[in-house]
């Protein structure tokens, strides 16, 4: 039910394509620009003063967090409203036990264990408040993911300032000739262009990926509470889908009623 | 209803107006200041930045911001307190199937759907929570719409930075006579300068533009919704009319009471 | 019953009186802080951006948002408890109708709109109602307001910064002598220095009054509502300037107990 | 039971001690430091902006605020606690009119006048409807002294860099021997240190002391709120204790267990 | 039940080892960088502006907070699960007192005051009060300790910039052959140096941790709560797990699942 997200890979392939572009029309080649010491100092650095900042539990759910920021997630509402409506049809027909062996064989784990909970006939209040708690704890875990690299991505200019403040100072306390104050001054100047380029075209926007990511994703969550709650309180089908087609945006609504199999769905609304 | 906003537009020719202005005040031509692999690196990096940051599915959604951006809602609020009134008389006098054809013609799907749900004998609580669902769902979508070019707004510097740090670098690395130092300064400066004017000039106003155009179709929305559910509750002609009139700012009411056609509602009021 | 509020022009003056003075300092005069061309870049750079950002209609408001800036209304409030004091007396001795005269000959709009609805009978909840909605069209008017001036003052800086680059680039792509440098190099930062003169001297300090003035008039409302609704329910005299006394600050406080005419209250109190 | 915070003078002292200390390391004595058109372009300047800001009524309550900051107020919370067990027992034994003597003694005007419309026998929730007013009363008026220092010490760098900019262009404009631009620079170069140091050393540390104390203020206030409810709900001497213990932190609990006289209540916790 | 956070001090480590690794590729040795005035200047004089700004109280829990910073409490969670699954099994069992032993014993004191609560019979309503108020007085108590950090880390950077500017001043005041000017400057920048190591590479991240080890401490309490409400409404130890279980993330809800001792659990899930 998940895409791939290309454009985040496109994204990151562009923003340093350009920069090469920009360094090609100059007149010195791409090696001016690579200085292994000068990552270690930007780089390196942003990532210790990282490492005080977020425990070892934190920082083991990065690679997740990364995995979500590639994972697009856009079809899953529409489908998720034929679920939602092919369930209530049947809860209304034969009851609640009917739809069990369905939901046992769901994919998604949150709405698995949230019809599950129905099925069990958990009280209504009690089957709200396990999910609500369940998604405010998947809420934090994306704003965590997402705070790990905004927080890495306003360290990394200040690294960057720090190694040209580093390479300014032995400049200025050693001076030469000034062909080396020059070449000094070229080399001190390449951590600060690291950390602008690692800070804006990496990491604060794999941040605001993630966050986004998570909106929608806690959207969904919300989208199947509701939906969860209406089947419990045995609301009509209709009701139902009119629901939960509001948790879909304009775009996704006009192509929700004119998809072949809901032609009498568009009409009736 | 709703009348086109010719001051962005106007605004945006302005910018550079102001700019070319100033570059005319100077010893030096446009020509100085037109250099397309600057725009490349500060335009195209910040907006593969921006790739990054959004899926695809947010992206897509930016000619349409961009479009309501440059539209404008004003008059739109006294008109629908005259709909309503309108609405409220025929529902009185005939009942609520008496507004049927007249809500099946409207312009507005929000007020179309919600007036259709109170037809249907929906109950109000579930009227308001579809109606107040909906509202939510394009309360985001004007927000992810101002986001995108708030963040394309604070990359932009950025990316204009990263520019002028590459040109610095290797005009240091590499350097000639002090006239081609200047020569070289002088280019390396062209992307700070695109960054600031894009970020300033263009990105933040009308990122801030949609996010103000957004707010008033909300509070147009929740007038609606408003006006809605006093519909359904049965609430007097009055009654609606006070309640719709708090909605319009001090002016807005000024013009409403001093019409002709509500001469009698302003003695009234 | 509000009062000039003479610290605002004071301020102004005093801004370009300091400049003045610092530029008097120094070894050349006025005139070479005076350049129109500066001053279009950076004043109207900045409003134009300003333009693209609101629409028409927010910034017709801006007039009577700067005529607000200028008024102080602080003696309002002792005034408010004594009127609503002289309200709840009539009210409890002659009934509701009583007091039907001295409202029609009311200033303030929002008060006697309040009263009117209380003299014709309308309930409780829906006095509330109406007199909310319109308090935060009120506090949105404000903001807008607010906004406005602070989102210019964000905008100045950075076409100064504009201007500079402007005539940086210009000054760097067509060197000449090294006394030319330094006097291009000087009318360059002129737009830099108008840019955080205006910002930082005009454009923030109003945004910020018109959101102070804003808030202390949302309070006097809030109050005003809490004597209406106080009115409506019967409460007496005692009880509604007890209740309305907690919104004057402490030294309006000791102010109202002190005065002449309320000397009995005190010792009440 | 308030006593005097050393804390706020001694850092003050301690701001300027560590700058003249750092300045005798140098070459040039204090001597290059002090100039007085620098400190009024960058104090006077900000001052003024000051002004626009805010109205006179605002400024009135400065030196109060400032007053606040240097005062201490910790050891409070644990008398309250003391005090409350005090009026319950009293209450409980001899009923609330047996307390008006002692109300009527109390210092805190806060405490005194909760206390005395209890006993006066104002309904429950009126009580408490006044007490949050004046709390949120006093609540406002902490925030307005903070935000004053707060914004002085945001215009104070601006104003500092005006001065600089001035000097810059006078400098520039007006250029001679390479020694007259060295010494113009390290004037020009004053007003910035003075607009850092005042902003970073004063202004911004006093915004945030008053605010820090405000809080604390606010929390006392709410801690007698809820012991005066208590007493006026009749809760038993043990509940009440419980209860308040709970706003202190861990600290201040252990040092209120630990006291001579109230060794029993320790052993009963 | 807690174990070391190691990362902290391993990131500090880290941070000044990158700095001295970038120092040592420069011409210069480290001690060109070691300059106790500039160390006085920038951390003392930051220091005591964070003296202005809190007062001696806030300051004496530093040290506390500190220590927070390098403990970690992930473990935690889990084991609290089973903890309250073994209660609630031995109250259903043989009622409320005969956890009265296990609760004396206990190590935790919030867990261990709020089951005292519930066994001495104190309303449910009563103690949630209690706990909630203990829980945001802790959350206070950490939000302190993160924010004496943040601030001192906003003070580090702007006086590194004043001892810059005092550097400069002087030099520029005084100046003499060039190699003395480009030394003083060295000396100058020093300070600047500091100011953005400690801010970013210490105070910052130090702040930051404080401010996630307190939210993660304030989720175990709220799940303490949860659990101790539920044990005094007599939920079945079902319920109790299932509500529990939705405050671990997935990753320990996993661990939790597939440990030896749960199996039966997980199968039940």
């Amino acid at each position: 039910m998940k895409k791939q997200d290309i454009l985040t890979p496109i994204g990151l392939i562009l923003v340093f394509g350009v920069c090469i572009y920009g360094i090609s029309q100059g007149s010195t080649g791409l090696k001016t620009f690579i200085d292994p010491p000068s990552f270690a100092i930007t780089i390196g650095g942003s990532f210790a003063a990282v490492l005080v900042t977020f425990s070892l539990d934190d920082i083991k759910k990065v690679p997740k967090a990364l995995k979500i920021s590639i994972t697009s997630n856009n079809i899953y509402k529409m489908d998720l409203v034929d679920q939602f409506k092919e369930i209530s049809r049947i809860v209304r027909k034969d009851g609640l036990l009917a739809i069990e062996q369905d939901v046992s064989e769901m994919e998604d784990p949150f709405l698995k264990k949230g019809l599950e909970l129905v099925i069990d006939g958990i009280e209504p209040e009690n089957v709200k408040e396990i999910l609500e708690t369940e998604l405010s704890s998947k809420e934090a875990m994306y704003e965590q993911g997402s705070k790990f690299f905004k927080i890495w991505g306003s360290y990394a200019p200040a690294f960057g300032m720090i190694g040209t403040l580093i390479g300014l100072i032995q400049m200025l306390a050693d001076m030469g000739s000034p062909d080396d104050i020059a070449s000094g001054m070229s080399v001190a100047l390449i951590t600060t262009l690291y950390g602008a380029l690692f800070a804006n075209g990496i990491f604060n926007p794999i941040g605001y990926n993630i966050q986004g990511k998570g909106e929608k994703e806690v959207e969904a969550l919300e989208m199947m509470i509701c939906g969860i709650m209406s089947i419990q309180n045995g609301e009509s089908t209709r009701t139902i889908e009119e629901k939960l087609v509001t948790f879909l945006n304009e775009k996704e609504r006009k192509t929700y009623y004119t998809r072949d199999g809901n032609e009498e769905s568009a009409n009736a609304a």
